[in-house]
């Protein structure tokens, strides 16, 4: 387990003389706009305010509303609607750097902004095509906008591309490309049978593998999964000290093949991961039909939580609805899934209480209430890559791992803020002191983005353990 | 099974002496305009052509290309856009019926005109909210639509609703209402292992049940069953002389309790019927994610229809495409299934052939050549229901059922067109003659719409057995 240091006020020793330095360069105060004070702004925010006074820095946080946020001394929170252009454009007109961290259908409209007074962007999230079509304004204004910069996306291009770039450098041909991720519960805060909690948006978790099949390339085929098989077809994968995973396939890997110049290769595939026997379960909310975001279900208001899985289930006359589900999924009488269902407490009477609800939308209230992170629990997030490849010289098979474990404080400084904000702020701080120096649109697959970042993670203790080992056979 | 007249100039004998006096009182000649010139029009135009000189009509067919239709002789067919608002009007206008068998999505178009000029409106096809959205001016001008006269639906709701209104009508009580519709292959010409040919649009047949889960009422509780789940829930049904059928889900029944005046009734379930086995082997192609027509394969001019399924199994170096499919789908090695799977020929090598194809087209292209109507084949209707019911004097339980089969001429007179076409062709006389004297926007639903089509239907065989019995015990 790494250590993190991510306490608010942190400022590296070690690069104390450099940056009074910068200091006496940099000596107007620069404003930070951060668009977004929800719960994944929370590190992004108290770590660039930590390193405020030092750098001469305004932190500026505007949102629709501040309900659920801790204020911190020294930053200034304003209300802005960020559909409203006037005032989106008066806050960015008077910033120095702009983040967006919005949900990401807004991200359009804060590029606008940036693109209109010249001012850099950093988002955590994708590069969608509407934020593509301010490519060429940016670069004819010589700007700087980074996306995808948190953690998947954000830390899993750079720590992936380091190794790429490793490989290729060195001449190597790369036969395989394995990639995954997720977001769990420390072992330590694990007490339920799901060996899950939720450490970020449940709604998301809830619809996960939603939206078109999983497509990624096996031995130079292209596999696709629909959703309704995703949760079957799973990997076991070995993480030694950090135990066994299992890891389903996650949406389009062959999108990377681009993102990472691996035209040709003929294995990539990217995954999620979970603790083994999760997705076997979580299955059968999927072959109910539960996990259906598409339609209402009738009548919400008026029913349990047993009635929810029984609108799912052929009528029988006498059979209970345990008996039915068993018989439906084919779940042996002893399976561990009888015990993750129950446990739920998806069988008993409890009403829904909600008045017009989807199925995905029920599901979620029955699932916050049991994968609640609470406020002493820690979560754990979980990056693993490995690179096969064959030996330029030795026409050995090879391949290397990079593996990241992070743990969380608490139910706040959670691992899954800290590597998400943390990225961003590291962005901020290079670009804002000269050291993050580009022209364009890009994500952090390069090395002049990905290194500078990754070394200075390191001393939040977000550090990438790099193994390389000879290869018995390829696997697969 | 029915014998069916449907010759082009059939005129019914016994009631020639009452047309002759109605040739008097509209002595002018009516113009019928008819959207649209495809395949589902063909026994509508000739019915309507062969009583034209009898009745003093004429018959106008407008569509945007006229390529593979059978000019009849004294039918004006005219090239028309019908998105071109002045053509569209012009047409109308100088029309005195307009009848639509364009595409759904083109109907408010054609009613459009239809409002502006005052001309009654007959159509085959479901009442959305867009054609509902004319009902007030349909009012206001004393104007006649009509939708979803054709086979199903059409003839489902008339033949339902004429025994619902006699159930209720004499007082009983109704507990479950099932209806079942099936366009199949005539026993005749059934010669292949899935009991199925194509009677109408393959792609619709590919994609049934897409779009939502299917949802129905059992014994008063409202069940969900989502697309991946719908094949292998079906029932077994028995139509004595015609056979075995089973049946899987149609859609939303719940929207019947509103057309059917069917508030409250413990137990609603419309089915589409197959013949048994066919949905367990259709299942395969559903798990597979073969039917999905949402993303498009990458490289489908280079693949063989055995690359197409192997692109949904996962990978192995030793197994066959086959043992894969078997154990990923848990075929047993002697199933039916794989008799029909292979004799669809989707394990050869055979090139697929299409540029940018879904998976959905893929497999439509694979099932067409396999599944064609030939000249000589004959198709097969079959629709069924059941009622059940309280009898309000014996305090019995008892249940009717009413049943239709039709058989169709060869490939172009088909089951499927006679029964989409007559029953408009007969609304449409109706209305010339006054015999449909309605204003308002209707589906036939209703005795004064569905008791003179019905009675004017079996003048063309299509005859609907009733039968009623005591019941055992209510079923489910």
């Amino acid at each position: 387990m790494m250590l993190i240091n991510h306490t608010a006020n942190y400022a590296p020793k070690r690069t104390e003389v450099i940056q009074n330095t910068e200091k006496v360069l940099y000596s107007y105060m620069k404003e930070i706009l951060i668009f977004g004070a929800g719960r994944s702004s929370r590190v992004l925010i108290s770590n660039l305010h930590g390193q405020s006074i030092h750098f001469n820095w305004k932190i500026k946080v505007v949102d629709i509303q501040f309900d659920e946020v801790d204020r911190l001394d020294g930053v200034v929170y304003s209300v802005v609607n960020v559909q409203d252009e006037t005032e989106r454009d008066r806050e960015v007109q008077n910033s120095d750097l702009v983040i967006s961290m919005l949900p990401a259908r807004f991200h359009h409209l804060v590029a606008q902004s940036c693109v209109k007074y010249s001012r850099n962007l950093l988002t955590a999230s994708y590069e969608t095509p509407e934020l593509k079509a301010f490519e060429e304004e940016v670069n004819q204004k010589g700007l700087f906008f980074l996306n995808e910069c948190g953690l998947d996306p954000g830390l899993d291009h750079m720590s992936a591309m380091k190794l790429i770039d490793q490989i290729k450098d060195a001449g190597h041909e790369m036969y395989c490309f394995e990639s995954f991720t997720g977001g769990l519960v420390a072992p330590e805060s694990d007490n339920n049978p799901w060996n899950y909690k939720f450490s970020w948006n449940p709604r998301n978790v809830v619809l996960a593998g939603q939206g078109g099949p999983a497509k990624f390339i096996q031995n130079g085929k292209i596999k696709y999964i629909p959703y309704h098989r995703l949760f079957r077809r799973t990997e076991l994968i070995d993480l030694g000290e950090f135990g066994m995973f299992e890891g389903y396939a996650n949406r389009d890997s062959l999108k990377y093949l681009g993102k990472y110049s691996l035209q040709g290769i003929p294995t990539i595939y990217r995954g999620t991961l979970r603790r083994p026997g999760f997705s076997r379960a979580w299955n059968v909310f999927v072959q109910l039909g539960a996990t259906d975001d598409s339609y209402y279900i009738e009548d919400t208001e008026k029913m349990t939580y047993r009635d929810f899985i029984n609108s799912f289930l052929p009528y029988h006359p006498t059979d209970s609805v345990e008996l039915k589900l068993y018989h439906y999924m084919n779940i042996p009488q002893d399976s561990e899934i009888i015990y993750k269902l129950k446990w739920l407490g998806i069988f008993s009477d409890t009403p829904i209480g909600l008045k017009r609800a989807t199925p995905a939308q029920v599901l979620e209230k029955i699932l916050k209430e049991k994968w609640q992170l609470k406020a002493g629990d820690k979560d754990m997030i979980v990056m693993w890559h490995k690179f096969e490849y064959r030996d330029s010289n030795t026409k050995t098979k090879r391949f290397k791992t990079s593996s990241l474990v992070v743990t969380g404080e608490n139910s706040k400084q959670t691992a899954m803020a800290l590597t998400v904000g943390l990225p961003l702020a590291v962005a901020a701080k290079l670009v804002l002191n000269g050291k993050l120096d580009l022209k364009g649109m890009y994500i952090p697959n390069i090395r002049e983005i990905y290194d500078p970042i990754l070394a200075e993670l390191e001393k939040y203790g977000i550090v990438f353990h790099e193994k390389e080992e000879v290869a018995e056979t390829f696997t697969h």
